[in-house]
């Protein structure tokens, strides 16, 4: 029978070896180090402040407090504290918004040689104005909320939905996002819509122009690009993807701005797994799109599009 | 050339504009609070207590480690120390526990206006009765875990799956919410499995009823419906959706309840990307379903459906 | 109406019934431990230690930093300090994941019973040998980096890539835990692919061998098997499988170790949700597999598949 050790100082090796493993780890260090100049890899040094990823997850996720007030929030918000909590968080926040925002401008700046003064002022004009569209936004996600309830007989209530649906989730993020997006704020539009992927699996990209009544019903592997126009109304089941047509290898350089992704009007149902394509391709109003389709013309308003039902095989299996 | 500004406190716009940003700022807050009394959108004030998702989060992952003892503890289990460090963890979780489920029923109760007593007692009630079902869950999530393992030839041993296997954390967070979705629990069990719908992309409902020896390999797209039954031994792949058949416009309430998901009887097994659909489909005994299959009708037992081979069109590349 | 109770200590119940509550949750406890010896559920008691899944997804992240410096650290990177602070990561980060790979194959050989000492060399030479690999790492992600942008219209700039997208991510995690896969590291090789997994639905098996400029779009539903082999310059869109062929019921133990999963040769484009399987299925140089196609056969080099349009039933909407 084998020893069992217990004492975790007991993984270390024998003294000698321990001294041959440190002296060998120095000189990989060295290596390492050496790396960091290698022009063909990618080391961020002495090049201006970068915005956080893992402050601007913090900023999202106190920004969804004061969107929703008293969801989230450890403590009880009550009348009489209310104008305090919020006064305070908004304070709070602002600068921390700030200060990402204007990295980020100044990351952009560095590259293309812009003053930085302007660089500061456009980042607190931004922050202000994304407070200043909180209460718009408060609209509209309401609207999203009743939209994801009315389509969805699992739905128990509204709060239900606000505390755990991962669609208002990505919309409620993709909201913020667009709003910068629309300042030209750069990288912290796609970190947020990506940090909403990561938790909901729904990729939706901060530059697609999305109406009031959004509804995505479970949503994992949904993909909506950057050029996709929805209406008001519409509803999304999991696995859909609005996005682009098959690109040319030197499409990156050359499509970047043009609308590749597709225009979904009011009222469009797209039920699970369905793959709609192309900057052209309108779904027109109150269309119902099946599931498992796989899209890349208009269709009409009012139209119901289904899969012709494919022919399945029935076969007896072998008794074994 | 550019200066780099290296000072963050450089971030700082000039004192009187930042003058003019504070001012703003106050106005925009007044604005924002002023909207949190807007009837249109959505405000949790002055309401009872609701239950909080991050300390449910945290319940489930304590919970975890009490099911699976020894392999997601920090420190080492003993024979002579397992009974101190497990008594210590129930009667530290337990409290925890029932104070978000009485939360959660008094936040319902709070609506329909019962007595608060009664939600004491129930939240007591429901928590005590979800740790005497533990001897029970442990035995059933280790049919989970085999099963997972028979069909899995990636798998090296049952620990790599305890520790890594989305599938299993997926089923183990379900198995534990349907208890109390059983308890009709409100909030908590949806919060619970819309938990492990993130960190897993698996989406099963607290609502459906699983039996023993279920495995979801890989997993990400799964969704599992509310009124979906599945029999012992069923084993599903990635983007397997047991959902409901398309809803008529006003489905959210008239739908609420009613049995609209499949049933998978003994030994299914379901190949990636399938949809079976409908709450009259029953998918027979020993059944095996193909991948990328659209399903809307009952198969019977011991038959296996394919797709038919979908036609392919092979072309030589243009030569660039 | 109802009073409303916002001390949380009502949440208490009657003293008498606390009581009654304790007294159940005492013998509950007592049945709880008594089901830690059941043979027949899984409990890891009294085995050597355990490598932590915790510790190590906080090890994959200080890696990362690592791998490109400057870009995840709270504080700048400058030329003057970057000796230092990569000096420190890595002495700091060494003994961590010695003492995890250590533990991970202590956990093997308390099975198989072969002497500790091994176990221990063994831990610290390969947590060496990944530190080492780190140069060759740094070279082989920027081909992933740059090839990501080149192929992708919405990319901003490279930085963008590195801080926001899941299948950087997610390849990077896969080169680091594929290095520890080929030394034979058990258990941590895999929860590091499921984390990443987990982040960003992308599911890349340590074992699959793939080469430079390699590009996962959206990623969300990507399942790539053990023994996939991948060439140059591939791309695969969301919800794409490379995968096994369906396996007869004893698989699990029969198939491990035998190729499954199918061959991607240099400069394959496969778009999204495509299902590629078999370890016979070879797809040739330059060939470009179109979306929501089922491959089971080899494709010739420079060959285009695509699914014949399937067809469609349009029909006019009755008119509500």
């Amino acid at each position: 029978m084998k020893k069992i050790i217990r004492d975790p100082k007991l993984c270390e090796p024998a003294k000698d070896s321990l001294e041959e493993y440190k002296k060998k780890l120095h000189h990989i260090t060295e290596t390492i180090i050496e790396s960091c100049f290698d022009k063909d890899s990618f080391t961020h040094i002495n090049n201006e402040p970068i915005p956080s990823r893992a402050e601007i997850v913090n900023i999202i996720n106190e920004f969804i407090k004061i969107l929703f007030p008293g969801y989230f929030s450890k403590q009880k918000i009550e009348q009489y504290n209310l104008k305090y909590k919020i006064g305070l968080s908004v304070s709070n926040l602002f600068p921390r918004l700030a200060e990402q925002i204007i990295k980020s401008f100044r990351h952009e700046c560095f590259r293309y040689d812009k003053p930085c003064e302007v660089c500061i002022n456009k980042g607190y004009e931004s922050a202000l104005c994304l407070f200043e569209k909180i209460p718009e936004l408060r609209k509209i996600l309401a609207t999203d909320v009743k939209a994801t309830f009315d389509g969805d007989p699992a739905a128990k209530n509204y709060d239900e939905i606000i505390f755990s649906y991962p669609g208002i989730f990505a919309i409620t993020v993709y909201r913020i996002a667009h709003e910068l997006f629309k300042m030209e704020v750069p990288l912290i539009p796609r970190i947020m819509t990506e940090y909403a992927h990561s938790a909901t699996g729904i990729d939706i990209h901060p530059g697609a122009n999305i109406d009031e009544r959004f509804a995505i019903d479970h949503g994992t592997g949904v993909v909506i690009g950057e050029t996709t126009d929805i209406g008001k109304n519409v509803r999304l089941y999991q696995g859909v993807t609005l996005g682009a047509l098959s690109l040319p290898k030197d499409a990156g350089e050359r499509l970047k701005g043009v609308k590749r992704h597709p225009t979904l009007e009011d009222d469009v149902i797209v039920y699970s797994g369905t793959t709609i394509l192309g900057g052209n391709t309108v779904i027109g109003k109150r269309a119902v799109i099946g599931g498992n389709v796989w899209l890349t013309k208009s269709v009409p308003p009012d139209t119901m599009v289904l899969l012709e039902e494919p022919k399945l095989n029935y076969k007896q299996k072998h008794q074994s």
